[in-house]
């Protein structure tokens, strides 16, 4: 029976069982969980006809080798930690199909002209030791040593975990893999976002991993009593700081209704008002403003809109405002090619293609650095995730399954 | 030397060193600070040839008798407690000037048709007990009983403090002035707000002391990733929260603009956003919303016409919202005539008659219950108030001295 999707979809509940508690699942770089994990995905991996190892770093590697021994791989991957308390599918079920991939690969005898490597990182969320990427920056060769030196909730150094666990800090550069050993990085992943659901379709290609900007936008006015001062007199700083919450909301709105930045999002997340009493004037509010697109450009025209917009209010009504950049990440953008080989998939599978960008985070980031990446989303529900609630359709998982196999079949390399 | 408002200025400095605190002025209901002013101020009582006795509740009361002894009197007066960390003015002013004005009378030996009271109310902020316009209350006939049992922070009961002051607590009554005997109760006071400072005039007659609604307003949309969820499929709580703040700005705008209902005041003073994280949109928001304004039929239809663009605003934007009733109190009107002869008595003065509503509460609230009454607001320093940075200039004191003065002289009753 070819590419079980049920079996993935078991897969994964059996490695939520793998917790450091016993009501919800968490399992975080360098743990016992970690361990049984890893044991579990390296049986899988070898049951699927791989030679499977821990590499320097803790990842789980699998290599199903190519018609000729020795060929550069197709890496196909994603992390097996997670964050806390967290869903069972973020992460998991790329490596878990991946791996399902290779076994049906296996079970009809095939080998391609390529090798294909299935990588489970070990860390991606940061959870334990607040850097992210752990894994997939050292399979990249841009793993920060100094985070060695970091240390978790109870004190202990990523130096000393690492030793505990039987890796040698010294030797992460051993999980490093040249540029021309890696022909691209392929990754399947629940979308943690609404796009597909809304849109009635199991899967859709990825166009890029967003880059983003944040920033911290504080406003003064002047506080006053409710009572005693009249509209006309007022320098009211929470309703200046609402009407930038609205401008930045209909700029990122009509940002992609032209098409002239498609997808860009921005989001107040965070606004606290001072001195916050029911009776008093608001004197000062600070804001969070989060802006993201599928190209650097299209985010950088959208910040600087805004926060231009954003003076613009403040000189309007006569308040101060200081914007101070908190945080800055570059988009990752798909490889053209592999866009248009994944839509291919999806198309033969009788599928709607739909291209869509990741708002979050993942290992392409990294391995971007050593090969051209791809990305297949899996609709979830609800846009869900980062939760015990998230949920994907069995029926979704074969959809995935079943276009990345035939991405798989189908790959050319880009370069 | 007639009305020497420096003398004023200065026993306004003089009361101020009679504070709880060594380094900022604090002044509450029954204390020793309280009974080392009132101890000045009948002193200052009597040397303006007064009749002074402390009453029932612990309020100062002068008695300057008529031409023909007995008369009904024109009551005088503010509150001599503070809030904690006050300004020098707010209460005492309006006490002080107003036994300067019948120090001056006595100087010149003239007798009135009606005899003047002076009071300095002993509790008018409700800073210890929490329960406000204590000494007002009294005087009106309408001070609540039960609230003798409210403890203060040190947990001693109102009715003790009472009788370690030398009160007693059983005769609250004695305090009660029948309307009969009180023709009209005046009250001078800084104006605690920036109107007539921007108008640079001294003084303003007050056209009543706004009557208020509080509201608590929810709105729950949906939270999301602020990477993963488009601009589109979003429910943000704070966009359609910032959508309310700015209506009920504008709206309150435009109901002063159009003279439909001049002088309301609109103010959203706190507002929370949860879960408040900076990659997070947000799910729900809580925000307060605060109405004044001169005429309850203006505060309802402000209110009522608000809370609908609230809502109209949570259906458009398809998210929930839930309007709850915190507060409310009703307007307290000036009486018209006594307004006349404030402006009468202010145009003599040479100055320009401006009126203007009080946002702030005040004695006459409570006294009204037996009295018509009036108000004569003295500008202040940039409308600072209940802050140590409170401000007012003497030759404002002057003006409001001789305002008051020359309405006294002039006063005919209006019932």
């Amino acid at each position: 029976m070819p590419l079980d999707a049920r079996r993935i979809h078991d897969r994964c509940q059996q490695l939520a069982q793998l917790s450091e508690q016993p009501d919800g699942l968490t399992r975080v770089f360098l743990s016992r969980e970690q361990r049984a994990a890893d044991d579990l995905v390296l049986g899988w991996m070898r049951e699927a006809g791989m030679d499977a190892r821990l590499d320097a770093v803790g990842n789980c590697v699998g290599r199903y080798e190519s018609q000729e021994p020795g060929r550069p791989c197709l890496m196909l991957g994603s992390h097996l930690d997670t964050v806390r308390d967290a869903g069972k599918y973020d992460g998991m079920l790329g490596v878990v199909t991946a791996i399902e991939c290779v076994a049906e690969l296996a079970r009809s005898g095939t080998r391609l002209p390529f090798a294909i490597e299935v990588v489970g990182f070990a860390d991606e969320e940061g959870v334990r030791f607040g850097a992210t990427l752990l894994g997939s920056r050292a399979v990249a060769g841009t793993f920060d040593e100094r985070v060695l030196d970091t240390t978790d909730a109870n004190g202990m150094s990523m130096r000393d975990a690492m030793t505990a666990f039987g890796l040698d800090p010294s030797r992460i550069g051993d999980a490093t893999r040249r540029p021309r050993d890696v022909l691209a990085y392929v990754e399947l992943h629940i979308e943690q976002g609404p796009v597909l659901e809304s849109l009635q379709l199991p899967v859709g290609v990825v166009t890029a991993i967003n880059g983003g900007n944040r920033a911290s936008i504080e406003i003064r006015g002047t506080a006053g009593h409710a009572g005693t001062v009249p509209m006309s007199l007022r320098r009211d700083a929470l309703a200046a700081a609402a009407e930038c919450v609205l401008a930045i909301e209909r700029m990122a709105r009509e940002m992609n209704a032209e098409g002239h930045a498609r997808d860009v999002v921005a989001t107040v997340g965070r606004l606290e008002v001072s001195p916050g009493a029911v009776n008093v004037i608001p004197g000062s509010v600070r804001f969070t403003l989060d802006v993201r697109a599928p190209t650097d450009a299209a985010r950088d025209d959208a910040r600087n809109a805004m926060e231009r917009e954003c003076r613009a209010i403040a000189t309007r009504r006569g308040v101060e405002i200081a914007i101070a950049p908190l945080w800055e990440a570059r988009t990752t953008v798909c490889d053209p090619e592999l866009q248009r080989q994944f839509d291919r998939a999806v198309e033969a599978e009788g599928l709607r293609v739909h291209r869509l960008p990741s708002g979050a985070g993942h290992d392409g980031m990294a391995i971007i650095g050593i090969a051209p990446i791809g990305m297949l989303f899996v609709r979830c529900r609800a846009g869900i995730s980062h939760n015990p609630a998230e949920a994907v359709e069995v029926a979704d998982v074969e959809a995935g399954a079943r276009t990345l196999m035939r991405f798989v079949r189908d790959f050319e390399p880009v370069r």
